[in-house]
């Protein structure tokens, strides 16, 4: 029999957009749980550490949304051909994951002046720097970040890219990168991504 | 033939000490090249993003001390039984990492209130929780972080170790957690690591 899948998360696309992309791609029925903000200090100490998205597979409860996406990517062949190509591929993703940190320290933090100062280091250096590397594996790549073909570092880019257009005051961070944003589309275009798109929830992040 | 390993990275502990565990655990033999602060600047344009550590298997690099920790420890069976043991592994591995990185928040901040504000929430709040939590876990595990035995999850715990301490005002960061205590114990007496801890350089970090 198929596993049940339960996803909780808050009511936004954020942390659990990847994990939900990758369910969709793998054609994966799962229960979209989206709790109010009000019930999170009741749902809090049910998760292993305090933090969601958490998934709950046959009753049984999993963290981390990055170690998540790659135990279901393992299931739907998206970890590359071999064990060079999914270390690459567990890099571009945790590489993603430290951009997402400096993208933090400024749509997050609360002292003006620190808030500044963290936008132009963002615009001028971390955006730019990141972005172009990436870009370049894309291109260097056939079209994916790694090995010519579709992986769940693919899927997680596009699943996080609203997300992160969210905490960059809503402008597109692929705008002047024509092969990040060519596989944002792609992407995006894959039947199953573009169904979901069409379905799911509306949502500000 | 046996791959030909070089990992690169400072004069100290830090982000590279679990792949070392790793692969002494594994019994490799490894080019351990530390380099100096002042060739930094001469290195940086030559690691994929900016960062260390990176290894480099037989002149292939490889960057992100999690994915190459993770890619090592399949070659060493450290991953678990089965895939859910494996995403385990990977979400306690995460963990730590963001326990890591509240700790930078009071080891690396410059601005004296913020420190002492992130003492204070480390203190009080952030250890003891992740702490209390990890503590159990291996207490319900059998020893172990999963499954009742060693995983990448361990060795990576006790090859940090060092550095969170460092982190700490150099306190230790289990001794009011004897499950997380008796495991860093177990892993660095065995013979290949504990050969190890003998023979590697001494560093302040």
């Amino acid at each position: 029999m198929a596993p049940k899948y339960k996803l909780t998360y808050f009511e936004g696309r954020g942390l659990a957009e990847p994990i939900r992309y990758i369910l969709c791609y793998g054609g994966v029925q799962f229960e979209d749980n989206r709790i109010q903000q009000a019930d999170w200090p009741k749902i809090k100490p049910s998760t292993p550490f305090g933090k969601l998205p958490m998934l709950e597979e046959d009753g049984k409860v999993y963290d981390q949304s990055s170690a998540i996406c790659r135990y279901l990517a393992r299931t739907f062949n998206l970890v590359g051909s071999n064990e060079q190509e999914a270390l690459r591929i567990d890099a571009v993703v945790d590489t993603i994951t430290d951009l997402r940190l400096e993208m933090y320290k400024y749509a997050f933090e609360e002292a003006e002046a620190v808030k500044a100062k963290n936008k132009e280091d963002l615009e001028k250096e971390k955006l730019p720097f990141y972005l172009s590397k990436l870009d370049d594996m894309v291109k260097e790549n056939g079209g994916y970040f790694v090995g010519g073909k579709l992986s769940w570092a693919d899927l997680l880019f596009a699943g996080f890219h609203d997300f992160f257009s969210f905490m960059w005051d809503k402008k597109s961070l692929t705008e002047n990168y024509p092969h990040l944003k060519a596989l944002l589309q792609k992407v995006n275009n894959l039947p199953q991504i573009s169904a979901w798109i069409k379905k799911r929830p509306v949502s500000e992040w």
